[in-house]
């Protein structure tokens, strides 16, 4: 794994200016993707040590696919590659936000929607619905 | 569980008006709370099926601990109280995005900063560093 672990320290996990993505008992750590024109949140989906650092070599990036178990290059076969801008990481290190460009028709969601998350939960917990 | 079960048919769950949050293998669904004023992800958390059905309830953001394996109202401590405007849904409904307003001092995150991903990633994998 070309990344250094996480510091068994949480202040240096946390504050310092390592770089230590702190993967799962899964192996994968969780990326949020936002369209850097629009700031809206497009997908969320997981990435392997491999996938995180082809997308921080390439600049494209590149998730793990958990139903296909394999290295998944978002776009390879709609279009819709996602450039990287920026990836941001949180505190304990165990997530990451991927502010992307988005080629093809601007869109993330196999559905055809722009973003995966296009439908608003409604209502109480046992009568929720959700709305496009 | 308060909650109806994911449906079994892709187009169902994908595409369907009824609310049937995807809770993983460890009773888990991903979260993720953006600031509805400014737009920022403020963080990433879990949710169980309690936390995600009383923050449906209440209108107040309930997280599950996973560090103290327990029911988590954000901000109860701190005062960074996270009151829902908006809950989505991605297309599997595995992931919800919160837009809520931020109680106390507009804070997110336990180590001062407003937001978790105040970091952002920088250089090759081998090498790569964080910066604020």
């Amino acid at each position: 794994m070309p990344f250094r672990p996480p510091a068994a320290d949480p202040a240096t996990q946390e504050r310092g200016a390592e770089f230590r993505p702190k993967f799962g008992p899964d192996g994968l750590i969780t990326a949020v993707a936002v369209d850097a024109a629009t700031n809206d949140i497009l997908m969320l989906a997981h990435m392997n040590a491999e996938a995180l650092s082809r997308s921080i070599e390439t600049g494209i990036v590149h998730y793990y696919s958990r139903s296909r178990a394999a290295l998944w290059k978002k776009g390879e076969s709609s279009g819709q590659i996602q450039t990287i801008r920026e990836i941001r990481v949180d505190c304990d290190q165990d997530a990451v936000v991927l502010l992307v460009d988005v080629g093809g028709d601007g869109g993330a969601c196999h559905t055809g929607e722009r973003s995966c998350f296009f439908r608003r939960v409604e209502g109480s917990a046992q009568l929720a619905r959700v709305k496009h």
